[in-house]
């Protein structure tokens, strides 16, 4: 049976005593926020108390700068952070290795040639070909959706097709990132842009991962800003000959070794039984990749570092990771759920942070109504720092392959409203955050994190 | 003695036939509202019945992009604009030679060399002498302030100077373009740079004119982001070395000959005496010019047009201006001023739009407190569009030369907020602008100047 944490009321262990083996379903969640207030305010207090969680962020993103899959730099900032979970006197600080997709974007440009000449920023898309080495001069179709395209494909042969797509939300205009290449490319267009999936611009490209298709022929994909998009699409409209140069020599050269890094504060009774915090290290080339996502990461690490600081032991095990490889094959989350999935079963609840360390609002959470019943009541304990709100639904991409084998899943819900302003770009910067918010984000994953692990049932699987 | 308008009540007319001659002391400018009514009604209906000032403000910024003094686009778009106006059918259109400078940017970057490697975006400040082909490679010496810079003198000599102050307004912190160059040579300093002049920043570097002292040496002067400004400062709090290699092949060629452009609708009574409206044509060269300040521009031009489409003809002349060159000179303000000296005189009011044609909030007026009564009057009319705040003070660079001769001067007022995001940027692009707002500057600018243009008197000058 169970043993009750001795700060549960008489009523409630009354209710336990009465079964032989602690069920979710005799267990109360609504005894939580009485049986947790304590812990949670020393936790919260103690993430709030200072900036020190933006301060290492601060150091690790100037000091590593952006960190792509394959790159020096990531594998930089993974070392420097397992040394310093060391000096943090955190438990089992390990990497695990991992190979990982090396993409290089190398020099790149588009130039428009006509009407005017103008640079166009650019960034190409993750995983693109290059153009041969004069680049590739071409009339431009600019196309406002996949339907638009299919209407003018006659037209498109050729041409650089150009997908001025508005964003609406990302999960819906992300398409034209991942698969413009593909239907450009079915079309007979020579190359394709896309209008930067990006909610506001301030003329910053934002480039993300594409994918081609081993039916169609491969033709290189870059973003341009909203603004020259639209600009181009005037021109189009207005009779205005359009006509870009692309240039791009982009490679992507044999995997790369990389590793997911993690530590732990290990449980006091059942350390065998894991909640997994978590955000990834890996970025795009651009910016400092310091929303998306170092500050998820370090958010992560700094939540597992203040239970430590506290001497908080919860009933099971804590684990951060770092995860490496989220942009562009999620290969860290893949490697983790393989080489861990003999002991899934025994991993309570994955936790990531990937939508930037802003003024945390709750969590959204996969998984079965009576677990979800039980985090609902442990979102009650953030009320005070304003992140009490958990709703159906969410994850993140490097926790999804565990999810997919059953472990509950949590991703940490933010006010994401300039999210996509500076998302993938060179926007990407320390000064986007907020010191104060993100002790916040530290304080809503550390008590979700502990009081998940230290109840004294395992969140129930299941629908 | 001053013929009145027909429509003027019975009382004023009483009023002002006591005297032999209307002056403005016997005028009551309470009488405004009620007699101006019904045509600025149809100046504002006619005005936001559609959307063709943005049109034609989208025709010019995209056939021509941006026109930096000196270039071709910027004649080409005069010389456009002019034939344009001569299709509206305006009257008098005609251009007035002005020399302008002519400085060239060329190729240019700015690069990080440690702590690690980066293309930092940036842009030479309009003015600025090129540095060795090379480029200049020097440590940099973060400073908030020329009296931070003062404290840490004897750190500066070698170095690139680089200013990294927050922008609190734009004439508090334009200084660091304008004079940075200076203080940082004074200091010994190899180059300048500076965090740019921008109220927000997604990444993007902000131009501008700077300026040299013929008594210290001219050193390179740039802008970089705010972002990469921040990091640099960061950097060199942590006791990081911070390496930039700064390379600039800008030129200043010999004067390039320009003009203003300029239209008119003829006055009925008093065609000598003339009301200037005006925006400027010139930009810098980058992004489109299209709120600084083809919006002006064309919202001038457009309020003319109105007035001429509806067959209005004021007692006294509508003059609208384009100006050359108020970004790096100021020299189509001083040719104007100074080749019309004789009938500044007769020049009633002269107006000018440079904020942006964002939402219209009223105007500054800079003139006698007489004048302001009666000008303050006109803008009631305005209060259907939300546009009726008349407060004193403003003007613009442009007509400055003239309210140094006794014009009375004054400033379209807008809403603001997003000015300083743009502001001589890439992100100064037709998008910025709404064409609901735009049709209702054109309807306060030509509301404020044809009632001003019709009054019984002329604006009072003097105190």
């Amino acid at each position: 049976m169970t043993r009750m944490p001795t700060r549960f009321s008489g009523a409630i262990l009354l209710l336990f005593a009465a079964v032989p083996a602690v069920r979710a379903q005799t267990f109360d969640p609504e005894t939580i926020p009485a049986t947790y207030r304590q812990v949670a305010d020393r936790l919260i207090q103690a993430a709030t108390a200072n900036h020190r969680a933006y301060a290492r962020l601060g150091e690790l993103v100037d000091r590593f700068g952006p960190r792509l899959s394959g790159s020096e730099s990531l594998e930089k900032a993974m070392d420097w952070s397992r040394a310093q979970m060391q000096k943090d006197g955190l438990e089992n600080v390990q990497s695990e290795p991992v190979m990982v997709p090396h993409w290089v974007r190398g020099e790149e440009s588009a130039t428009l040639i006509q009407p005017w000449h103008k640079d166009l920023a650019m960034l190409g898309l993750g995983g693109s070909i290059a153009t041969p080495p004069g680049g590739i001069t071409a009339p431009v179709l600019v196309v406002s959706s996949f339907d638009d395209l299919k209407a003018h494909a006659a037209e498109a042969k050729g041409k650089i097709v150009l997908f001025d797509a508005p964003f609406v939300t990302y999960g819906q205009t992300v398409r034209y990132r991942t698969n413009g290449a593909i239907e450009a490319a079915r079309a007979g267009a020579v190359a394709s842009l896309i209008r930067s999936v990006a909610s506001y611009s301030i003329y910053t490209p934002h480039t993300g991962v594409m994918r081609y298709d081993s039916t169609v022929t491969k033709i290189p994909h870059a973003a341009i800003t909203v603004e020259d998009a639209e600009m181009l699409h005037r021109m189009q409209d207005r009779g205005q000959p359009v006509v870009v140069n692309l240039k791009m020599s982009a490679r992507t050269l044999p995997d790369a070794r990389s590793q997911n890094v993690m530590a732990e504060v290990r449980g006091r009774e059942k350390p065998d039984e894991v909640v997994v915090i978590s955000g990834h290290m890996d970025s795009w080339d651009v910016g400092e990749g310091a929303m998306d996502d170092a500050g998820g990461a370090v958010a992560a690490w700094e939540a597992v570092r203040l239970m430590h600081d506290l001497g908080l032991h919860p009933r099971r095990t804590v684990r951060v990771v770092l995860w490496t490889n989220e942009e562009n094959g999620t290969r860290g989350g893949e490697a983790y759920a393989r080489d861990h999935e003999q002991v899934l079963g025994k991993h309570v609840l994955a936790i990531e942070s990937d939508g930037g360390v802003f003024r945390p609002q709750g969590f959204g959470f996969s998984g079965s109504d009576a677990a979800l019943q039980i985090v609902s009541q442990v979102g009650k304990l953030l009320d005070g720092i304003g992140a009490s709100q958990v709703t159906r639904g969410g994850g993140g991409e490097d926790i999804s392959p565990m999810m997919r084998q059953g472990v509950p899943g949590m991703g940490l819900q933010v006010d994401g409203e300039r999210y996509f302003w500076f998302h993938h770009s060179n926007g990407d910067t320390l000064d986007k955050l907020d010191p104060g918010e993100m002790a916040q984000c530290v304080a809503a994953l550390a008590v979700m994190a502990y009081v998940v692990a230290d109840l004294p049932v395992p969140l129930p699987r299941g629908n």
